[in-house]
């Protein structure tokens, strides 16, 4: 495949306008936000717009991607087209849209009510729905597109395929092979049928490439769910992903063929329950679904609690249950948890505090193993991504979905099912693969990057995350100077917080500010014009180093003028 | 086994004095800091005194258990007990000696080594060495203290047994058993001699109590690591942890097997790699270590680079060879890094991001796979912790090391070994296990908990930390009230950081700054005695409150007080 050490970016070409460009604003070396643009002439397609979770606190909730290069190019915009309904193709929308004039967004089922549903809590959006079908087809100048289901962890999950002229692009969303799906089959002859008609470039979901087992089918996994629900006596409470919706029905289903009655908590668990049973997704005999002030009266072997939280997540419903706050649900000895989800990368430690809370409540826990198949993935591992590869025969292929390691795994699989090694591109988001009718290289990068939420849904700056690192690793100390006529008219006076305490290093605190004194008075006697401002980034650059001469630490120095 | 939430803490007994006691400083329901206490009459031994690895941030570099108890008692302990040199286990010695006076700590051959190196770098500290073998008996008035040897990832592992009145207590230390070692064998008839004379209670390590797959050899490890290394073609970089030496000889012979020198980098590895061939651990033949300035002139088949940073460490050698900023190794294309290591939980993040960017680099990554076994782990399963309970067929049993999942499952194999339910005790750290003449239960708690230890080896305040908790979320924000006899002269000044931008919130900033002088005036004028700490703290409380509404979030408010 292309090196990416050896290739050098040249300088951007002169293509003829219809040149094709395919890139990411996100998804690429990263696992969310996912992002992919395809550009010809004055047409743009945006391929899912999703949202990616930190690992890193800093009251980031969320990040998306920088929008920048659609804002700038807003008039080509001809639709967001969304693949599937995860938050990590869904999630984006509501900046996308606060930013960028988006004339239509192409979705299907279940996502336009999620979609529905999350705009719900943005004000003054509006969006301009088309909804596809799998036989959907929308002619634009430069492509054609239309789309083919998979199977993946919520319904309605569909790939896409874009009719170029030099042949097509195919995108598969998120997938994997389920051979005996709940729902509905992966339509495999469009796959091969694009193959007959020539697909220029598939650009295939990496996130499971590293690994070798073939999915379990979801099929198994409610098996197994019955079989467990037959073993237990007490209650049930039984946690996956909201969005899951096909485990959710086997979770009924297991529970109605027990004489269990299903109680739902968690805000998106209780969201989710509702969009499908109105689009019949979910079916339940009258009376499955009860609620809180019914459930007392249950004894424990008729009750199944359905709960958000297996990520662990603090304030999700389970989490509540495991830490005693929960307003209705007490553990009682005998009560099993069971874990259908496996732990998103970066979420071990949470569920692992969430499983020894419940170990101790006395609850007996069961999570998904090769013993236990609670839960398989929605993704497809290696001989999937081969058997797509093989269905598809793609010329070029850039894997997408995942982080460096999945991609170039994924990568490494294509080239052994016969793609040409040079025709393998591993992009970062921004760069941009350019397809001229002889000639496909990398051949600029546009911006891209990571932009913060927080809990109020806006933007952080990059400056505020930075400020927030300092105070949080070694807190921060004011230096307060009082001066008339910006001569200093009484000793600077030095409050902290998160550094030290002040009262316990008296003789430290006196050091600082006799410091602090020299430098405000060295800058004062020596300058013609009093410049707060530059004083201020004097004495906060040199009272920094000071501080971390004498304690090895960098707190945030914050110096006040008050001038009177 | 005794069920945790049923049982009732009863108000102290009063024992008679000969009763002996049983509790955990650190190392339950947690996996580091080990620290376990034996008492009897006026004697105590302390078992261990290690740190643990914060996943939290915050400045905090180490957590070491309260030593208040120790403190309190000091004039009892006759000795602190080591069982092997990994820092969970010998860690806070540094720490402990400085707080508590310990007339002797006894520990034998690379812990002894490791222990020196490591009080090197504190200054004052006195250390009483008594350097045990696996023969030595120590009596005490009512303790005779021996030791037998175990297998582990770290030679010189021993457990400890001490002898009562009532029947041996038996310490495992952190263990596994290993049938085709590659150092010495455990000492099995000890373990079996102790039970013949009668093991009243048995402490064993727990961290791979959910583990069922048999611990691999360690001797099957360096035969998977010589195979590898008969692979590869170019450089190898490999990286283990520092402390494993039997597996640094396995690299070493695997290297000169090959013929290939080796070059060290990572303070910690040089350290032990000196330490072990002064000790004979490892052993190589004249010019098999080489220097950075030798190996430049190797060619690549010849060079086998050993590195710390299996853990993904940002400061360690490989973490620095992968970000390309190591002062000596530059990547070529051609080099395979081998993690000859597992990763320690919370660790998973940060390995990953080294692998994707050795994998950007162009290099070849083998990690450690049932394909590949290139790490073995050193603690013992199910079977093997089957084993020791049925070696030595303890009347109680206390599972240690290891979060509360795993120390509940440990229990469990323990009563299926014959081990009486409720003579099991999943204790807490600071619960007291009292064995009387014909009683046991757990009759009090004393004084434990974190203590957080920073980069220069000093205490961290848990309202320091707590206090970064808040910056590090929502920032600060200062108010500075400008006063003359406490009657304000002027508007409150607002500064923050790691909050919001004062310029982008003129409005915002103006409101709060309002606010402020409201509850100052209100303050001033309805007291008859003004206190500024008084008002300092209402205006915390009430603009907190204040920002909240507005903005959901809550800095830290500082309210500083100007007087003239």
């Amino acid at each position: 495949m292309a090196n990416r050490n050896k290739r050098q970016l040249p300088l951007a070409e002169r293509f003829k306008d219809n040149n094709i460009k395919i890139f990411a604003l996100g998804g690429l070396d990263e696992v969310g936000k996912n992002m992919y643009v395809v550009e010809c002439g004055d047409e743009i397609i945006v391929i899912d717009s999703g949202i990616m979770f930190p690992g890193t606190g800093f009251g980031v909730d969320y990040v998306i991607p920088d929008y920048t290069y659609l804002k700038n190019n807003e008039e080509k915009i001809v639709g967001l087209f969304i693949t599937h309904g995860h938050e990590d193709h869904i999630g984006g929308i509501p900046y996308l849209l606060r930013r960028v004039r988006i004339p239509k967004v192409y979705a299907t089922g279940i996502a336009v009510s999620l979609i529905k549903n999350k705009l719900s809590e943005f004000r003054n959006l509006q969006i301009n729905f088309v909804e596809y079908n799998h036989n959907s087809v929308f002619d634009f100048k430069n492509f054609q597109v239309s789309f083919f289901r998979t199977n993946h962890s919520i319904p309605d999950s569909f790939g896409i395929a874009i009719k170029t002229r030099l042949g097509y692009i195919i995108h598969t969303g998120d997938f994997k092979f389920d051979f005996t799906p709940l729902f509905k089959h992966t339509e495999y002859a469009k796959l091969t049928s694009y193959s007959e008609k020539g697909v220029l470039c598939l650009l295939s979901d990496s996130t499971n490439a590293n690994v070798s087992k073939f999915a379990v089918s979801e099929k198994k996994i409610g098996e197994s769910i019955k079989t467990i629900f037959g073993q237990i006596k007490g209650r049930i409470i039984i946690s996956t992903f909201a969005s899951n919706v096909h485990r959710i029905q086997q979770i009924v289903e297991a529970s109605v063929e027990h004489g269990r009655k299903i109680i739902v908590f968690g805000r998106s668990m209780e969201k989710t329950v509702n969009v499908s049973q109105q689009l019949n997704y979910i079916q339940a005999p009258p009376g499955t679904f009860i609620t809180a002030k019914e459930f007392p009266h249950l004894p424990p072997n008729k009750i199944t609690i359905l709960s958000t939280g297996s990520q662990g997540e603090p304030l999700a419903a389970l989490s509540r249950i495991a830490d005693g706050t929960h307003r209705t649900i007490k553990i009682i000895p005998g009560d099993t948890i069971v874990f259908s989800s496996s732990p998103i990368p970066g979420n071990q430690e949470a569920i692992n505090r969430t499983i020894n809370k419940l170990y101790r409540a006395g609850c007996n826990v069961i999570v998904n193993s090769p013993l236990t198949d609670t839960h398989a993935s929605g993704h497809a591992s290696e001989t999937e991504l081969m058997i797509m590869l093989a269905l598809t025969r793609p010329k070029y292929f850039v894997p997408i979905h995942g982080e460096f390691s999945m991609l170039k795994r994924h990568a490494e699989l294509a080239v052994a099912t016969g793609v040409k090694p040079e025709n393998c591109f591993i992009l970062d988001n921004g760069e941009v693969l350019t397809f001229s009718d002889n000639k496909v290289a990398i051949t600029h990068r546009v911006q891209s990057g990571d932009v913060y939420i927080d809990s109020n849904n806006f933007d952080i700056d990059n400056s505020i995350i930075r400020e927030r690192r300092v105070l949080s690793d070694d807190g921060m100390l004011a230096v307060i100077f009082s001066s008339h006529k910006y001569k200093l008219n009484r000793e600077p006076n030095i409050v902290s917080r998160g550094f030290i305490y002040v009262k316990d290093s008296g003789e430290l605190i006196e050091d600082i500010s006799e410091k602090a004194k020299t430098i405000y008075n060295d800058y004062y006697n020596r300058t013609k014009r009093f410049h707060p401002n530059h004083v201020i980034n004097i004495i906060s650059n040199e009272l920094t180093e000071y501080i971390y001469e004498k304690t090895e630490k960098k707190p945030m120095v914050v110096p006040i003028i008050m001038n009177y």
